[in-house]
């Protein structure tokens, strides 16, 4: 055992990161430094890496389940934006001494129990142990048909820009568990600071999307700014128009009584959904797509012409009469 | 800039490292959350994943060119002895308030030489900051034909254990850092603490143990443990003589004149060398490939008789005369 009551390294990776590999002949149950991986013919590997720290990316009292989650769909939410399906990932868990032996349980659980849900798993990893915060870095793999993965450049002038799920949810979440917002419901404040924990990557989305967006990203950043990463790389502008924002009831109901700022749901960051544009031919297939699925695929904007530059200065937000909003220390306000 | 005098996220990425993914089309130039890598039809991926924290892995002043090619280096270890090529590599730098403008142009720098010389490129990750020490975490990716890669599962009795390289140096190069050693002469003190810093990951030999190697790993944990490795997985016992050990002039002299233990050579980690077993009809080979490729390959004992059991009793450790040792809180002794 460490000084912290944690098992050592490999006991650590024996008692609860090798049952994770458990599925996979290529991860060789974790006793070597590496994994082998296949890829069928045909397909391209899809790789992704995030790195998160107690305190910035999550709450440093989080519960580990919620903690495990979060580092693994914040991963899976970058391959559902690329339109690729889980295949594996490796886990580089830095520990600090708050991790002992009920925590490695709670947390590994969750891993296993999202593994199964998502249909991914471990393949390798390493675990180190440090005086600083918490921090865990995943790297995921997904594959797609060769050439056919979603990527932010493709926006064309024109294309109609969708969103999935509901937006703002995480960072009035993140508020309302800092006490920044205050006059939620109990339930309100159970679903939205969930929201914020516990994203749902859109894993089903996002391959379905494959042939049908010209560019997708999912929201971490904040949807303007994710928008704008889209506009950037694809050198055109972008329009949306904030009466259209699809909103949780929590949401609104904050927004309605002056509880919470609109600005959140524009610039808050940390809702994993899918942004993405298609081409305005398009809206029917995506509203049977949304019906398919079961999840909100709304119509919030639309991509305007050719243009270079930073990304500030190409997403307008439009109110519903079409009127400029613009973003300042207080928010939206009409120019 | 953020308060540390440090680009913002999205111009560090631009700057320092999207130009390291510029070999790698499917890198996108490091605008989206994910890359694509293509494995050739026959081939398997390989992957590898370490995390090294500031004064655990390396030392807090350490250059940050160093700091680079041993966050690389360690990685390509791993997949070399895994017998892989390197093709790609993610980084989820975590950086602390150190981190300025000099130190990610060092650092990149760094990884630019390497990427070079090692045939690898940058294609992903993620840059966040912490209160905590400096951490890095890189997720190598290497190709192996379909099946043939090297594992540590493969030893059978009396299978032949080389060593490449010198085994010691990293660990009394350390010792010389941290002032627990003293004596070496400024040339032999400047040898050894580079292959503390700068390990030579064994890219070279690894592909070409396959076909002659049945099982192999890299010597992180050092000599004694890592052979236990070996030895756990693949159901042996393993005797090594201690007096075949190969040993650099710097680590011969300092233990000749007792400046430095004996046993640092056997437990110290770091070296980075590659541990492997072949069958005994295959010295002629090795002695050919060793002069072939210009790096020693030792012969340093056998692999015995199967058995079961957890590594500190699978290797046995003899002197010259074949009189087992054992290993104490002094170092070792016979017995």
């Amino acid at each position: 055992m460490t000084p912290a009551g944690r098992p050592g390294e490999f006991e650590t990776i024996r008692r609860f990161f090798a049952p994770l590999a458990g599925g996979t002949p290529g991860a060789l149950g974790l006793t070597d430094d590496a994994a082998f991986l296949d890829v069928e013919h045909g397909q391209q590997l899809v790789v992704t890496s995030d790195a998160l720290v107690a305190g910035v990316h999550f709450l440093v009292d989080d519960a580990p389940a919620d903690i495990a989650a979060k580092a693994l769909r914040v991963n899976l939410s970058d391959l559902a934006a690329m339109g690729a399906r889980p295949l594996a990932y490796t886990l580089a868990a830095v520990f600090d001494e708050t991790v002992d032996e009920a925590w490695l349980d709670a947390f590994s659980a969750a891993l296993a129990e999202d593994q199964k849900h998502f249909g991914i798993s471990l393949v390798g990893g390493d675990t180190v142990a440090t005086p600083g915060p918490l921090t865990l870095s995943v790297c995921a793999f997904g594959t797609v048909e060769n050439g056919k993965g979603l990527t932010r450049s493709g926006a064309k002038p024109g294309d109609l820009v969708f969103i999935s799920g509901t937006i703002g949810d995480a960072a009035i979440g993140l508020d309302l568990l800092k006490g920044r917002v205050v006059g939620a419901s109990g339930e309100q404040k159970a679903y939205l600071t969930r929201r914020y924990r516990r994203p749902q990557p859109r894993c089903r989305l996002g391959p379905l999307l494959i042939g049908l967006a010209n560019a997708a990203i999912d929201v971490s950043d904040g949807l303007v700014a994710d928008l704008g990463h889209i506009c950037e790389v694809s050198g055109v502008s972008a329009v949306i128009d904030v009466s259209r924002l699809p909103l949780s009831d929590g949401v609104r109901h904050l927004i309605q009584h002056k509880k919470a700022d609109f600005a959140r749901v524009l610039t808050g960051g940390d809702d994993y959904e899918i942004l993405f544009t298609v081409p305005a031919g398009l809206r029917g297939m995506l509203a049977g797509l949304a019906s398919d699925i079961g999840l909100p695929l709304t119509e919030i904007g639309c991509i305007g012409e050719e243009k270079s530059g930073s990304r500030p200065t190409l997403v307008e937000v439009v109110d519903g009469a079409g009127q400029k909003l613009k973003l300042d220390g207080q928010g939206f306000r009409h120019f």
